[in-house]
């Protein structure tokens, strides 16, 4: 039998890193469920036409399409046959494969929200914590299945909304003790207007694409690649200048209100920018935390006003740990138009690494069972097992060592295990209906009557449970 | 764009459908944690090679498999096209596919054992609660995305284990008030004594597939499948024989033991069967839960030893809500043999259907969020938007409605989202420094300073939080 492996780009996660995960997750969860978000859940695989088309290209590319069950059914295998020459020919083919993994939360939460419209009541807050699946190659930090965790509300436009996420980008992240974070914030309406002052509506894509880059290439890289695009060279200089100039959030709405006289949309961007930087400070200590960067512009095409990118403390090079922004009509790409969005999401897999690489995660984060019940004989394990079984009724997560065994034996695994206490009833305990309790870290020990045994062993671990 | 849909078999599962499956999940997570076990989980995908001829020629044809990505890449087209005509004589190509998605907790887990047997520390103790996948039609009770938890205790041969597991399965069903629940328990060395008794042994499989249908078809109808299977009458009258026997646990063991002389398996595994009884009925209160059910096989070849299975009480049919069993050498699968290992297994899903039958999940378990705070007009919510800031750091969930609109309107928003109390402040209260408090279902309301609003808010829910 061949050596097994694991999918490439996937990962087991052991006892530790679970309950490291855990630890940032329910910090995630809890958050959302104080802004009043409610919990959602989509199945793995969608129809493969909900998401096709829907991440660009690449996104078709990298998505894992589930191969049909019963192909070779002898009803079947003409068009298995004919769908497959269709697959080899880059299209798809629901004879061949008719669904897919999910590649984010965003669309089946609009497929969601498309199919039960008329029961949802609006707006609708959920929050959903999956994991998603990607063909992408494997590197540092990129993974083939990885979670999501997203707060979206539907079915509203005010700005009550990006406020409530930016509060909950900084409290997750204060909680999370990841001091040095920063939030960014732009908005899709100003990009508009920029682009719409220097002439550039005939490049806006690719202008776009081009400055969001700008923290990778620098802006004079910015002017090279506008340059290789055959951009002329004044309306090149006029978005330099731009975004050359330096300011803090409330200088940089100024300098851009000077400017955008004529867009209508630039101005409405500004501000919705100002109000909620202003709203933002009075409700947040952490206000110096929410930072315009014009350079934002998100990739995803169903952005339209403010958009957001978390990022890790500078020291840290690991780039963005979370983005969202507004869209005003994602349900519409499912026949029910309408319904505006925002929402944004917190990439787990690079918290974790940024908790991992500044050693943040509380000392206590490890802890699984609590106390290891020595196994010292017939007699002494029935008692042990039985003591035991009180313990746990108090809540307290106990084992006892499977068989008769060595002291040192069990003493090694209860050390591997990192289980804290040990309680060890040997012949002479079971004469004396004593019991030993030993703190196994500190090397302290007390010896308690098997009468009264739980509270007693409840007062002794108190100060270190 | 055609309406959208969810694969069939898959299902959303909604904010209360979220919160109900959470307190199911979170009793058997808890439980686990005081038995001792720790987290694992594995992904949603493994290699095809690894799940393969796991669970017979049916497991194999309802594997969700997963389509290699780049197949129609030129320098793939003539390896994908051999790959496919050979999945269309229904085999298996690492060419088209070589992923799947996992069918049950098990086999990755033995792979994940078998990975890591050098670092782990044996006894290996772990818990699993993740979906699994599985390409069946789908009808009542059964998905094709369903979520299993299971427990697992490899590198111990201890019957402690086996009776940690029944614990187990009592605890966590008696604290989802399941009252009547049963925890049935046979051995199959007793089943290969009783085969061999019989002189079945030319005939062992198919007689352990129609035994096992016993609580369905009758202990008639098993002598009936039996004779159409042209096993001959004499050793059918003596099957049936035994399964006529009726007695309590410790008499059927007693039955068996006058019939077993010659059988040494099957007598070890009374003696098995007999010390978990009684050391079940030791240490737990529900001792009639265990019941000794000689029908019981479980379709899994891997199993060696004691087998479990949990039914919903008698009132429910829905049959099992449980199963497992001991098996030797299940890593052995993956070329690290000698691991013997004992597991049991939660059907969330049927567990989930059954609370609902007998209305037993708790009221309070639709809880989201705990406040609204209605807005009234610019400067009132922003008074709200502050004073709500304060609940929640407190830890009580709280919405501010998104915008401003009338009291109705808020009010009934609050009623379909099934949240307790409104926070009220409008003019009269700006002008006075106060807030209204209501409790939305017993129509009391109270007036608060909002100096120290966060305090006398929290008493005056205190009763309903």
């Amino acid at each position: 039998m061949a050596k097994p492996s694991i999918p490439q780009g996937m990962r087991d996660f052991g006892p530790e890193t679970v309950r490291k995960r855990n630890y940032i997750f329910s910090i995630i969860r809890n958050t959302f469920e104080l802004y009043g978000f409610q919990p959602l859940e989509t199945p793995a695989m969608e129809q493969l036409e909900t998401l096709m088309g829907k991440y660009g290209d690449e996104g078709d590319k990298l998505m894992f399409k589930v191969l049909n069950n019963g192909l070779n059914d002898p009803k079947n295998v003409e068009k298995s046959r004919i769908a497959f020459d269709q697959v080899l020919t880059g299209k798809s083919d629901k004879n061949l494969t008719e669904r897919a993994l999910k590649y984010d939360l965003t669309i089946p939460f609009a497929r969601y929200v498309a199919m039960n419209a008329g029961l949802l009541s609006f707006p609708f807050k959920r929050y959903q914590i999956q994991p998603v699946w990607r063909a992408d190659r494997p590197q540092k930090g990129r993974y083939r299945e990885f979670y999501q965790c997203d707060a979206d509300i539907v079915g509203s436009r005010s700005l009550l909304n990006e406020l409530e996420l930016a509060l909950i980008y900084t409290e997750v992240l204060s909680k999370l003790k990841l001091n040095g974070f920063r939030v960014l914030v732009n908005n899709r309406k100003v990009l508009k207007g920029i682009i719409e002052v220097c002439g550039l509506e005939e490049w806006e894509k690719k202008v776009l694409v081009i400055i969001d880059k700008t923290d990778k290439i620098g802006i004079e890289g910015v002017r090279t690649e506008m340059q290789n695009e055959a951009i002329p060279t004044d309306k090149v200089h006029r978005l330099i200048k731009i975004y050359s100039y330096d300011g803090d959030n409330l200088a940089k709405i100024n300098f851009l209100r000077d400017l955008f006289g004529e867009s209508v949309e630039g101005m409405a961007g500004l501000d919705e920018l100002e109000q909620l930087i202003l709203d933002f400070a009075t409700f947040n200590p952490e206000s110096a935390a929410l930072q315009i960067d014009l350079t934002l512009a998100r990739g995803l095409d169903y952005y339209t006003g403010i958009i957001f990118e978390a990022r890790a403390p500078g020291q840290v090079k690991i780039g963005s740990i979370g983005g969202g922004g507004r869209y005003d009509d994602l349900t519409g790409l499912f026949g029910v138009p309408d319904i505006p969005g925002v929402g944004i999401s917190f990439g787990v897999d690079r918290i974790y690494d940024v908790l991992e690489e500044l050693n943040l995660f509380p000392t206590d984060v490890h802890k699984g069972t609590n106390v290891l019940f020595y196994n010292l004989g017939k007699e002494e394990s029935r008692l042990a097992f039985r003591l035991m079984q009180n313990l746990r009724i108090a809540g307290i997560s106990c084992e006892i060592y499977h068989e008769e065994a060595k002291f040192d034996k069990q003493f090694k695994y209860a050390e591997r295990k990192k289980i804290p206490f040990a309680v060890i009833i040997g012949e002479q305990e079971l004469a004396s209906e004593t019991v030993i309790i030993r703190d196994l870290g500190r090397r302290e020990q007390e010896v308690l009557g098997t009468e009264g045994f739980a509270s007693g062993a409840k007062a002794f671990m108190a100060p270190r449970l």
